[in-house]
Formats: structure tokens, C-alpha cells, sequence
């Protein structure tokens, strides 16, 4: 073993950097042995210095500022559990990699919005820049990816990554509940971050999917590009109808590559309820992962949390102790191409639920602009509600598989027909 | 990127190596962006030359001798997909090594055996030598275990690693059909080794399981310790009544790590229908890997096969390529302990078949000898047959958790009882 410790300099003493702390107190010498090397904490930075952190930091060196911090001469690698895509993570990050120090980061949104810059940065001077902590917490995708399945072209990537959704969207169905009184319940149980919209908005689940787009097909980072659609449209009558129907819906991340370019959507889906994704409960993560030589893996795991998170950091600082620095994105960053965003357009069936006006003929309207569509029926019922006190009829549809423009252009002349009562509801379909 | 080339020496053409060879000539580029170098196969050796192996090997010279395959100056890394644990698989290794080559390999049986003097052989020299590939087919979990989850200590390791065998169990559940019919359609499709007890033996899957523990526990490979019970004796009706009480059976391993020593062992296993590991379809794997502070990861993916084995020695490949080495089993393997073999203890519930004479007070001296034994009943049934003919009572107990030894003990004391037709059947119930 070498004596030469390897020394972090550790930003942020959330949930993830106590974590941190907590593992290398506890198992210094398991660390130590698997790296070859000592690995210690020299240094740490976090806000507020007073506040109580049930770890005892007084062996590590303060500093007030995270640019200090990561450019200290006994820091050789910079752990940036932060937070934030701009303002000191950002300006921390990039003088360390300009200092030549190692970067771990769990900063999702600072590599969906910075990753190619930050990456030519780390290549540049030849340190790495990791961040398996980034997407689907404990669960070692960004390495399955990048290293275990390199050997082959990635057909497609699919996951549930936001634990936060899908604890909303099973606690709805478990419960019966509206998504209101299920998204106040998760702010008050403290799932939620400090802008909920991250979460519920699908930006966090976002920001994790176009960074497994860039390993697996070799473009740079293309967050914008992403077809969003949080869950706070997802009502308590569609969880329940679906899942009459064998569904269960899932805030679900698929990127593919077409020939028309690089698909990438986070937008919340019908999943088969006996299906691995859709038996995911709670905040428990899935991602899958799709090779022409592999076939399909499928990865399940915490996807969030003090314990997941920190051994997520731990193995990418020690696969650095080990002396190991590959690409960040798993080629080169100046080799990486510009993704060519294309709007989903892989066809597949839909679930459609409308209210009608309860006039002769209405279903037959809807049912004609389907047909002309070019869009088959495979199922259709109506629903009657005991509490329904209107005469509107609400009628469920499942198609056959129809491209998205063609739900668009079916959707839009619904408008046209006068027999709909408000917006109806499209949910793709997954068959995962 | 590097212009000077890994070079490869390929022993071995079946299904595994001309995976290999194939993906290196389809995605030549792709693995060279990937490696920062290009990868290319100098010189490959077979038994048979003559052979017709669907692949052009005009550009690789050939060597008759493995162990003058793996010396060649013009190769760098040994890629052993022979088979076999004695003879030429081992010389070349040996020889690879001996030579300062990496080595990556498929060979469970090899390292189950010879993985502590190949493992000190290896790191003496500063090389690498992989095998992704011997254990669970594509699914990367050599490398989450090993790197990934590094910074755990890891509690419990469970998986359904041979396809074979899980073939035959879900085929026999789907079909209806006795064990020695399937065993034969395996035979016939190719599904089986040349000797089929190393797959329904559960040898093959106990070499798997074996190397895994050396990695999560830090012990030295301990193959000979490993609990085996092949599939061999399962039943078609004890998959049938399983199924009536909502389990599934699967040849499961479990190794565990225990105040009394190491557990391992690879038996059929009765787990729940609904489970993950329940639902596992045909040649499908399934390792979990339970770490302190990640929790429980799932990895699933395909057990076999041309393209998932390939893909995991090309996972071995890139990563030698981009200039990583690591310890074999995760630790230094001259610190690695040995492993204290200790039965398994922990307590399960158990299912009971038995078939009792049909006599007043049977079933009671039955119930007797659990209740000494100290094993309460969760559920009993007593199951009528309409093809049965004689007047036997066969008789299905579900116990409560109790130990593998008290229920030996149970087991041992039926016997006195002289109600029993024959031996009674007792399978664990894994609460996975």
C-alpha cells in the first residue's frame, strides 16, 4: 500500500458530505485497503460553521470559502456536495479542475448545464471529474454505463430518477389521495427540495437523463433538448383508472437514438402494473439499460438519501485512489457531437380520458377524429361515477400504437368537435 | 488518443470469443473512442483450426498452443475463453501472467479454484486480471460490487446466476412437465455444459457465488465451502404446491458474512411469486447486493450468451485499455483472510412435503416432533390428488422461522415416527 494519503477537501455538510464524513470515520481502514492508499478528509466549507452536524469536524481544516477550499495544496480532490448550477459550486468546481485537482460531484444541474465545459476543463489537465452521486443515488449507473457496457452501441436508456415523483405518485395511489395533499405531505416530511418545481417539474429527473444521454450515445450534454413534463397534471381519477386497466403511471426518462436524431423525454407514462418499473414504490430508483450486445440490464436501487448518496461519492474517490481517470462522459469531451434534438416520435399506445357532453353522437365525433387520425381504438369504456352529479360522461380510450404528432393533430380536432366538456388527458403508454 | 493499439491474444472460438471478435469488428471505432486507443485481437487459438466459425479470422495469426498464445510479444492482455479449470486454461494464465500480461477471462471454474496464486501471480506483476464475464453474463456486478459499492461494507450477496437451471424450473412451472423431461429439451437445445452436472449441479453457480463472497468479504476465494444442492430433486409438484401458496422455486445463493464465520451456500430456494427474484424468467440472472450504507441494489440482465458474455469481457477490455488496474478481488490478495466456513444458521421459514400412512394419529406425531424440535406451524395442508391411488396423506407444512438445524433435527426424528412413505422434502423460504 502506498502511504500516500489521498486528501479531500469536502464542500457542503448536508445530508451527502455528513454522509461522507460518517463513512470514512467508521471504516477508514476497509477504505483504506480497497484504495491502497489512505483516504482522509483534510479540509471542509459548508454555510453555516455553528450549526450542529452530529459528526464531530474538528480534525478537518474550515474554510469559508469553497473556491479556498478546492484549491488547497493538501486537497487532491475536490468533493462538491453543494449543490447549485451556478454561483460557488460552479466557481469551486472550475478552480479546482483549473488547480488540477480531482472533482467528485453530486451536482446534477451544474453538469446538465456546465458538463461540457467542465469536462473539456478536467480532460485538459488530465484529472477526473465524476459523479455516479448525480443520478440515481446509490445505484452505480454512471459506472455501469461509462465502463461495464462500453463495449457496446446503447440502443436506449429508460429510468424512474426522481424518488421524490414516484414516492408522490404511489403514496396517490396507496392512499387514494389527490397529488395536492400528497405533494404538502412530502414538503412536510421534507422530500421536497427548496424549489419544489425541480422535482415535481421533472427538471432534477431532466438534468439526470441528459447526462446519461451524453455517455451513452457520445453527445454533449443536451439538458434543453429534453421533452419535460413534471407530474403535477397527473390526477388521482387517471392512477386509478389506469391501474383498473393493469397501469401504473411513472414520471419515466427514455432517450433514444433515431434516425431523425436524439429523443429524450422525461414526462410521466403507463407502465404494465406487473412490469419492474412499474412495481417501483416509493423513493427507490430504476434505470435500464439497453446494448446491442448486452440485451437489457436493469439496475434498481435507494435513489436518494444519506447512506445511497455518500457511497456513491465513496466509490468514485475510490476508484481515484485506485489511480484510475477516464473521460468524463466516457470518450473524449472535444469528440463528443452536438446532439441533434427530435421530438418523440416512436409510436406507441396512448390513454386517453375525456369528459363528453352527454349529447347524442358525441362519442361517435371523437371516435371519428381518431379514424381520421389514422388512429385505432383498442379499448374504450365509459365511466360512470357514483359521484358524478352532472350529466357528462367521462370515457376512457386505449389506443393501438399511434405516433405522438398523430395524439397531437386526434387531440387538437377533439376541440373542434363541441362535444368536450374541458382538455383531455394523453398518457403515453410504455410497454417496458 | 493514444495511436499505440491493445492488442489482444484471443484463446478460445466458441460462442464467447467470436462474440469478442465480432464486436471488434462492428465497432472498431466506437471501442477505440471509448479506450482512448485503438483495441485489436493480434493472434486467437482454438482447438480445431479447420472448424467454420461464421467470423473472418484471415487477420489474427494463429497459434496452436494457448501458452504460446499468451506470451507473444505482439499481445497485452490474454483474453481466456477456454473453459476448463486444469490443463491448457491454467498454463496460459499462468504463463500470461508469469509474462507480465493482463488477463481477462470467463472462467468461473478456474478462479473458484486457482483465484488466490492467479490473483497474487497478477498483482505481483502490477497487472490486471478481470472477470466480469465469469459471473452472472452481462450484468456488470464484478465491477459494482468491486468498484462501485467500495465504499460499503457489504452485508449480504444473494443471486439466481445460472440460466440453465432457471431455465428448467420456470419451464417446468410453465409446462407441467417432470424434471428429467425439461433436463432433457435443455440437453437438446445446447443449454447445458458437456458434464450437466455443473449447471444442475449447482457447481457452476456455486464457483459464481464463491468469487463474489472473496470480494464483498475480503476472504480468500473459498469455492469448497460453498452449501451446494443442485437442482436435480426438485419436483414438479413441489413447484406446483409452492405456487398454490404463492412462492416460486429458484436455485438461489446467499452468502453472508456471520458473527460465527462465512456463510455460502447455492440450494433450490422457495421465494415469494411477486418478488424480483420470483419473477425471473428463463435464462434471466439476478444479483443483489446488500451494502451499510447503500442499502440494497437489484442488477438483472441476461446470465449467457454471445453477445452479454462478450459485452462483459469488452467491460474488462476498455477498462485495462483506458490504463486501469486494481486489486483482483477488490483488496490486495495477499491481505485477503481466509474464509472461516460456517453452516448456515440464520433462521428461515421452511416448507415441508411429506407423505404420511394413512393412520389415526399420523399427522400428530408429526406435529409432535416439530413442536420438540421447537418449530411452530404457520400454516398446514393436507392435499388429495385425484390421480392418487393409494391411501397415503401427502401433508404440506409451512413452519415459522426456525434453523437449518433445528429443522434437520425435526427431520431426523420424523423418521422414528414410522408414519413417513418416504423422505419428507424440506426447502427454505427465502423472504427475499
Amino acid at each position: 500500500m502506498s502511504s500516500q494519503p489521498l486528501r479531500l477537501g469536502l464542500a457542503g455538510l448536508g445530508t451527502v458530505g455528513i454522509g461522507v464524513v460518517k463513512i470514512l470515520e467508521r471504516e477508514a481502514a476497509l477504505v483504506a485497503a480497497r484504495s491502497g492508499r489512505p483516504v482522509v478528509i483534510t479540509a471542509v466549507s459548508a454555510r453555516d460553521r455553528a450549526k450542529n452536524r452530529d459528526a464531530d469536524l474538528s480534525a478537518f481544516a474550515w474554510e469559508t470559502d469553497p473556491v479556498a477550499l478546492a484549491t488547497r495544496d493538501d486537497v487532491d480532490v475536490f468533493v462538491e456536495v453543494m449543490g447549485g448550477h451556478e454561483g460557488p459550486a460552479k466557481a469551486a468546481t472550475e478552480a479546482a479542475l483549473a488547480a488540477g485537482k480531482h472533482v467528485v460531484t453530486a451536482n446534477k444541474a451544474l453538469l446538465a448545464h456546465h458538463g461540457q465545459a467542465l469536462a473539456e476543463a478536467a480532460e485538459a489537465r488530465g484529472v477526473a471529474l465524476r459523479f455516479e452521486a448525480a443520478v440515481a443515488g446509490g445505484i452505480p449507473v454512471i459506472k455501469a454505463l461509462t465502463e461495464g457496457l462500453a463495449g457496446n452501441r446503447i440502443k436506449r436508456v429508460m429510468g424512474v430518477m426522481n424518488g421524490t415523483c414516484n414516492y408522490i405518485l404511489t403514496r396517490m395511489q396507496a392512499a387514494g389521495l389527490p397529488y395536492q395533499t400528497v405533494f404538502e405531505e412530502a414538503r412536510q416530511l421534507g422530500y421536497l427540495e427548496a424549489d419544489p418545481n425541480l422535482d415535481v417539474g421533472g427538471i432534477d429527473a431532466g438534468h439526470k437523463l441528459s447526462l446519461l444521454s451524453s455517455i451513452a450515445f457520445g453527445t454533449r450534454v443536451a439538458f434543453d433538448a429534453v421533452e419535460l413534463e413534471g407530474i403535477g397534471n397527473v390526477s388521482i381519477d387517471d392512477i386509478n383508472l389506469a391501474d383498473d386497466m393493469g397501469y401504473h403511471i411513472k414520471l419515466l426518462g427514455v432517450a433514444q437514438m433515431t434516425g431523425r436524431g436524439l429523443e429524450q423525454r422525461m414526462t410521466p407514462c403507463l407502465v404494465p402494473a406487473e412490469s419492474p418499473l412499474g412495481q417501483l414504490q416509493g423513493g427507490t430508483n430504476m434505470v435500464v439499460l439497453e446494448g446491442d450486445s448486452v440485451g437489457q440490464i436493469v439496475l434498481r436501487g435507494p435513489g436518494a438519501g444519506m447512506g445511497p448518496t455518500a457511497s456513491a461519492v465513496m466509490g468514485d474517490v475510490i476508484d481515484i485512489a485506485r489511480g484510475f481517470v477516464r473521460p468524463v462522459f466516457g470518450i473524449p469531451a472535444t469528440q463528443l457531437t452536438p446532439a441533434v434534438p427530435a421530438r418523440a416520435a416512436t409510436p406507441a399506445p396512448y390513454y386517453l380520458r375525456m369528459a363528453l357532453l352527454d349529447k347524442p353522437g358525441a362519442l361517435a365525433k371523437i371516435a371519428t377524429c381518431l379514424g381520421e387520425a389514422g388512429i385505432s381504438i383498442d379499448q374504450m369504456r365509459q365511466i360512470n361515477r357514483e359521484d358524478q352529479e352532472d350529466d357528462d360522461a367521462i370515457v376512457l380510450i386505449v389506443t393501438h400504437k399511434a405516433s405522438p404528432a398523430d395524439i397531437e393533430h386526434a387531440l387538437s380536432q377533439f376541440s373542434q368537435t363541441g362535444v368536450l366538456v374541458d382538455r383531455p388527458v394523453a398518457i403515453r403508454i410504455e410497454e417496458v
